[in-house]
């Protein structure tokens, strides 16, 4: 393994400017094309689909009663102000962002990501690899071991079909080296397949529990030069354990400390094929500890890329509460000013109010995540009104069937049959895998763009 | 309200063989198309879609590692099985199906239901009606209250457009039978909307807490005719409480017992437009107790209506559970042989065997039902084989990430990575949620269908 080689991998200091391929020439998209039968829109009889761009014009008006609910909405206030937020913060820190796309799956908000300042956007599987590399996202990382024959064979043959793709992979096993080293021997790819060596720790999900059986995966990779090659070392703090705050934080910058340190003995062994060697790591909750990777290995530059999949949606429960711990930790996120909204609501109607004190919406398990909190009720519009006004603090939501809610509070606090309820949600990954549409709306609540999901 | 409407009320009555609509002269049909960039099929850099035709000739072997993991598979002989089970079902109890199609909202698996000699498919939502009426399902039940105004035009507007499609929807307030008229009013549908009144109980979801406040709705849709027509009664004993599992079989005893009571005193006012009338339980877990509803009201006859949406696929968890406190009731599900199967799996790999007892799969939350059991390992293929063996019964899941399930064990009986991985699941309905395109495989494990769901 030489520096020879760097001409053959692909470079991770290409322009941005390549990052976003229009699809067609008439600018269309086959992802702006959704669905009327499919959960998110006013199913029309007879009609299958329509295009975002029509939707956008249509003016349909959720507190008026346009929408068939439940429906999921993104504030585009919120955004906006994310998409600010983030290109503040890339602006103040020397760092990259690969934000991970497995949060929305969708490549509407993946090429505003990417015009939001983003290297690439993270995968966790092939199969979202090969949505973003079909929809114009040109550098992806795979966030993720990738053991699948099948899969294997898909890396190898995009790499061929697209000249102009890049692709990232982890391994973190001498098996997983050699799988993917036989696969490759049978493609005869014309361009190398990218690897990252992954670490872990004890206790905690993939990668290599230590630095040397790490530096074992990255010299195998090196070995299998030309057809793979090593291009950076990867780490998720978030899966660090710790059995509290302090000394999961504690663990973690162990943990950076230790990336920085296998990166550095691989550098010393010339084991990476390309400049800048990428540093990545998870992110979102803990940019403060993360960023301390070091930006110099030895003689060689290191590019530090973060995978932040939820800045652009955020929430009101978990996420939030991460939030919380991190400006306490870090007083320097306070001058990039208000932090970061909640743009992803859940709404829905009551359809039921059968006894005092107990109100049945039409949500359920299957519309919004449920796996950290239930749904938060946040707003509420009465019947015959179309005014918006906060839900009552006594609300809550205590369970949920399949496509039901159980919405309980004072009996003289209920909302009545037909009223709209709007409810803000912890944990937007289960919430998005739960829709094929998902609005956007300005603050009235009208709907002026849609953008489907690929999972 | 007379006998003299019946004509304008769709016949609960008519002959199945108006059930299945072919879809287009060519006998395709749009959910025969299949995408290849949501999860279940192999990606094709460059292609979109395939339809079914051509992937149940591609001998794809899930075994051999042609599958991208995780993929949902059904298997075909439990399929079968269990179609037959309940044709036979069918046969010997004076009773109708319209199983519950939000389990796997799959058009392909509702045409087969049809085919069961079902009267008809369940929805939970007008969302759900109107795949099913898209896709040639001819009577629908929403088993919901409708309250939402584009929902409730839409119910009109598709009276309207295909006049071979029925109709029917739940009522359980006052208020909802006003705005059901007020679009009504609006929509001057030339035939009415058939609506059911719901009785619940008290402390259970949606439905009238009383035989007397039913009757009040009842009569307030009677007296909305020709715009709206009442044509049964409805109640879900699943969602009927009980602190055991023998008071709540006594509260549904109950339960079906006041359904026939409302039943009788609606048909003793003559509010009924339509022979026969239906009545109508969930089912799943209590054929045997929603039989008891009567066949006669007076002088009327009654079609009793089960919504099992379970019956087909089943599974290894829940349902299971529930099938052998049934059996165990009930002497009379001997003599229909072998009890139902569970036909869905949920198969991964092995991406990573990090440390002694501990391997992370590639599946998770988003992947497969985790809100009331976690997915029980059942079956592994070694690599390099494809042999498929009993997973061992030290196996279990402990815990699911979005992406990622920790499978631990002995250290000795630890799967290697890039095995595959059978599980069986527990709950269908957030198992299909998870899915656009669910495969049908033979005992092989060789890809013999696949079928897309519309969530």
């Amino acid at each position: 393994m030489t520096r020879a080689q760097h001409a053959t991998a692909p470079s991770p200091d290409a322009s941005d400017a390549s990052q976003a391929a229009p699809l067609s020439a008439s600018g269309d998209a086959p992802w702006q094309e959704l669905s009327l039968l499919t959960k998110g829109l006013p199913p029309v009889p007879g009609e299958a689909s329509v295009h975002a761009r029509v939707i956008s014009a249509r003016g349909l008006d959720l507190l008026a009663g346009d929408l068939p609910l439940p429906a999921a909405v993104l504030k585009a206030s919120a955004l906006e102000h994310n998409s600010r937020w983030m290109r503040a913060f890339l602006a103040r820190h020397d760092v990259a962002l690969a934000p991970h796309g497995k949060t929305t799956m969708s490549p509407a908000l993946f090429h505003r990501q990417i015009a939001d300042g983003a290297w690439g956007i993270t995968a966790a599987s092939v199969q979202q690899a090969a949505v973003m590399q079909a929809f114009g996202i040109r550098r992806v990382l795979i966030a993720n071991q990738v053991v699948d024959p099948v899969a294997m064979r898909w890396c190898f043959e995009a790499l061929r079909a697209d000249p102009g793709f890049a692709l990232y992979l982890l391994v973190d096993s001498l098996e997983g080296v050699a799988r993917l080293d036989r696969i490759a021997c049978d493609a005869a790819s014309p361009r190398p397949l990218s690897l990252l060596v992954e670490l872990g720790v004890p206790g905690g999900r993939t990668g290599c529990r230590t630095i040397e059986q790490a530096l074992d995966v990255a010299r195998a990779v090196a070995k299998a030069a030309p057809r793979l090659v090593l291009v950076g070392v990867e780490g998720y703090e978030g899966a660090v354990p710790g059995h509290d705050a302090a000394s999961k934080e504690q663990a973690i910058r162990d943990f950076v400390a230790a990336m920085g340190e296998l990166a550095k003995r691989c550098a010393r062994e010339s084991l990476f094929a390309a400049d800048p060697v990428l540093l990545t790591a998870g992110g979102s909750a803990f940019f403060d500890l993360v960023t301390g990777l070091p930006r110099m290995l030895g003689d060689r530059r290191a590019k530090v890329l973060l995978r932040s999949g939820c800045y652009l949606t955020f929430d009101d429960g978990y996420y939030r509460q991460l939030w919380t711990r991190l400006a306490e930790r870090t007083p320097g996120i306070a001058a990039l000013g208000e932090p970061l909204r909640p743009a992803l609501e859940i709404w829905s109607s009551v359809q039921s109010a059968p006894e005092p004190g107990l109100a049945i919406l039409t949500m359920g398990k299957r519309d919004v995540s449920h796996d950290l909190d239930l749904p938060f009720p946040r707003w509420r519009v009465q019947e015959g009104s179309r005014d918006l006004q906060p839900a009552p603090a006594s609300w809550r939501i205590d369970a949920l069937n399949d496509q039901h809610a159980f919405l309980r509070s004072d009996a003289d606090a209920m909302p009545r049959v037909g009223e709209r309820i709007g409810c803000a949600i912890s944990h937007p990954c289960t919430t998005f895998d739960k829709w094929r549409t998902v609005l956007i709306v300005d603050d009235g609540y009208t709907v002026v763009d849609a953008v489907s999901t690929w999972f």
